[in-house]
């Protein structure tokens, strides 16, 4: 336990690889990180058990797994089952897009952090190797940590919140290296947005695509297990 | 139906007094309104009834009731049993604030305006006769607009959303007025924080309190049925 472990942080871990790194990131700064994953009527069920992997690794303080179901709110292929996943790159944003997710995710983990007197929220949003999400850029994180320290009590009573995103201007082989050097275990990881029954990945949607080309371009091995060869 | 009800509103509904206000000023506006309230574990469930009569009596075109559990987070005296509803005015945001609770709120409204094509999101927050929550204020309003107007696929496309808050600086006999005025049925309505088992409001808490002095200012009589004399 590092000097710092009374600072405390809110982590947003989806069971993928950016928020793996990021949780990695934080505990490499020495905070203890109070973990919190979303429930909320993904395709990819399968990357809740990933989370709990992750976070368990990685030494989490705590981890919540919420349920909170958007789905009957409809409007993006990962909540509506009648919407297929793109197995080709999208022009503009894709039908992945989750309608104010990360919106929705961020505002409960502000919730959190007051109440736990946490000074960081960390997000593997990223603005690079992306799918062109709005709420993955700077411009929105910015904007969000200012109502953050609008929102609450603790902000009434001085005591400030960041939004803290360490791989936004990463590119992902990057941020593989980084997770590798932090000893981030990517097999814990899952990324695929349409895992089959055995839960190999498909290899052929946008987060895949983006996590093969980035294992590949960072010269360390996927230990993802893929159902067809990744569309690289 | 008006000729502007092609134009779609999310509406925050709670089953109080505000928010059917608030309701009943869209549905003049010529809204068609989306009603969203919230399941989130609150004491006083009793209002989600009150929020279902409200929506259905102004013509809501869709109401839903989103469980969304906020009690685990603990931190405030509407989701944890162990902490009293004060009974007394209190110094500073008393224990009743919900940490995070309105951007959790407007943030599901966020992603159903996009899903409907909704140009506004109404909420019945006000910061003249209110409890001091820092997420009632214009300027909190202010900061959450303008993360919505960057956090949507609907922005990046350039559909603007608005938030909403006509009742903001208004005293609350004056939105009681004006929501008699628009034809509300506040009989439909509940706003204590902690009624007992016959449904009936206990009187002292701070939300019985704005109540029945807004009733007595505005010389209209409070059709809330109350366990014990409020008091005002």
């Amino acid at each position: 336990m590092s000097v710092n472990d009374s600072r405390k942080a809110v982590v947003l871990v989806s069971g993928g690889l950016d928020s793996a790194t990021v949780l990695a990131h934080a505990r490499a700064e020495g905070c203890a990180c109070y973990c919190l994953t979303f429930d909320y009527g993904q395709r990819h069920r399968v990357e809740l058990e990933a989370a709990r992997r992750v976070a368990a690794s990685l030494g989490a303080a705590d981890h919540r797994v919420v349920r909170l179901d958007l789905s009957w709110m409809g409007g993006s292929a990962l909540t509506d089952l009648s919407i297929p996943v793109p197995e080709k790159p999208s022009e503009g944003i894709p039908v992945t897009y989750v309608p104010a997710r990360n919106t929705v995710f961020l505002s409960i983990a502000l919730g959190w952090a007051e109440v736990q007197g946490a000074q960081d929220i960390f997000i593997g949003a990223n603005a690079v190797d992306y799918s062109g999400y709005p709420d993955c850029r700077p411009e929105y994180m910015e904007a969000f940590e200012r109502l953050a320290n609008l929102a609450t009590r603790a902000a009434v009573e001085g005591r400030r919140v960041r939004v803290r995103t360490p791989l936004m201007q990463m590119r992902k082989a990057d941020i593989i290296r980084e997770g590798v050097r932090l000893g981030v275990d990517y097999s814990l990881t899952s990324s695929c947005y349409q895992p089959d029954a055995a839960g190999r990945a498909c290899g052929a949607c946008d987060s895949c695509r983006l996590r093969a080309a980035g294992f590949r371009a960072a010269g360390v091995p996927d230990p993802a297990s893929y159902a067809r060869p990744p569309a690289v």
